[in-house]
């Protein structure tokens, strides 16, 4: 099988220019097949604000009523992914901007109002691993939006990191995936403020045993038991690391 | 050849969700392979409005600076084409959104700033034919938005009707082209005022006569220079019409 890197990029890195430029030479360089996921909450929160319109947030996640689905469907699949596509152009990669609702690639339903009614927020029900390989194997770099649909007219916002574990686990039945999320830290660090810290290696019992003792908390845990139960599905490898450091020679990987 | 239909539908007609859905239920029951081109001018106006950026005319034409180009991106880009790409999947068409970055299918420059500067516009130098037949032959429903762009990391803003005939005249080789413009009017009337005078059929010498005897004047002039232009590069027929009509069987059908 070929190789399939699988790059998710946050959102503070697509929004300022400067750390955009540097993430898309590094995505242009990283050779063989290849497809990016992206962020952009920032930004919606900045536009929202521009338009009046508040941004709440429960446990980091965003609450997406009516008038703030306009805006991420503006920000994700508009202002964020066509710059990204157009700046991918002018270095000679084959990109194309796509959301769930394109090709129907992602199917999702709308979470539940209970506990937490967290609006037009998509739960991804099928990534259409067949027709994203049929693109790729056709050249295509696609770049992907982090909104879904529900197959009855209706976009939802949808957690990019989720969006890149579900498409890398739908993939793997056609390619060797790596599956890198990019974000500001090194890596996953003993010590949140030492770049020094970062553990190289972590294993589902290493992490087991690093969850326990508090030195892995808050955010890293969803991301490295999404890690995990990608690994479970079949995908090669995850790597945790800095935006700088896309080729996934540094940060920290994870293994089963 | 196989038959191909181009739709280009104007903004009033995809912002406002009922005249938008009957659209989408029209376009969904057109048989073969088929193309949409939308706008999304008023949403932008609007849009662009509540973040207080001021919305400039010339000519009817919209003047963009670096902040309309953000506003345009977002509504056309996103706003516009993902809704109307996750109404079509809804209706069960295989529809995928795209700009003109997007597999870099439409390349332009932009627009000279001499006699009038209308900022980040762009002029089509190139429509990608063979990519775009590409995507219709396995399937694929393309929903164009009206942004290009300069292949150097630049979006443009790009008129739709002209986005459409280019597209048309670059897909001739491939299909056998009806050309739709839709619009809030029954087609080319001889009194603006009166619906049942629509003209049924207009060619190159009846045109010259009416523009020459000012039945037809203002914007109609250059759309059915457009028609021709089209028809003239090989497109099999082009109609304007009215947007509840777009199969064509009403409306002024333009011939060479």
């Amino acid at each position: 099988m070929e190789k399939l890197t699988i790059i998710k990029v946050g959102g503070k890195i697509v929004e300022e220019q400067q750390s955009l430029e540097q993430l898309l030479n590094d995505f242009a360089n990283i050779s063989g097949n290849k497809l990016l996921v992206h962020g952009g909450g920032r930004s919606a929160t900045q536009i929202a604000a521009q338009l009046g319109i508040e941004t709440q947030m429960v446990d980091g996640r965003r609450v997406t009523d009516a008038n703030m689905l306009r805006v991420v469907t503006m920000v994700y699949g508009g202002l964020v992914n066509k710059n990204i596509v157009a700046q991918l152009q002018a270095r000679h990669i084959n990109a194309m901007g796509l959301t769930g609702a394109d090709l129907d690639v992602i199917r999702s339903h709308k979470r539940e109002p209970n506990p937490i009614d967290f609006g037009f927020v998509g739960d991804i029900d099928k990534v259409d691993g067949g027709r994203l390989a049929h693109l790729i194997n056709a050249g295509i770099i696609p770049i992907m939006a982090p909104l879904t649909h529900d197959g009855k007219g209706h976009l939802l916002n949808t957690n990019a990191d989720t969006i890149a574990g579900e498409v890398a686990k739908a993939l793997t039945p056609y390619y060797n995936i790596s599956l890198i999320f990019c974000f500001e830290k090194a890596g996953v660090m003993r010590d949140v403020d030492d770049e020094t810290s970062v553990i190289p290696h972590i294993n589902t019992s290493d992490f087991k045993q690093l969850a326990d003792n508090g030195t892995i908390q808050g955010g890293m845990i969803p991301k490295i038991q999404n890690a995990i139960e990608a690994l479970d599905a079949g995908v090669k490898e995850v790597i945790i690391t800095k935006a700088t450091a896309i080729d996934g020679s540094r940060g920290t990987k994870i293994t089963k």
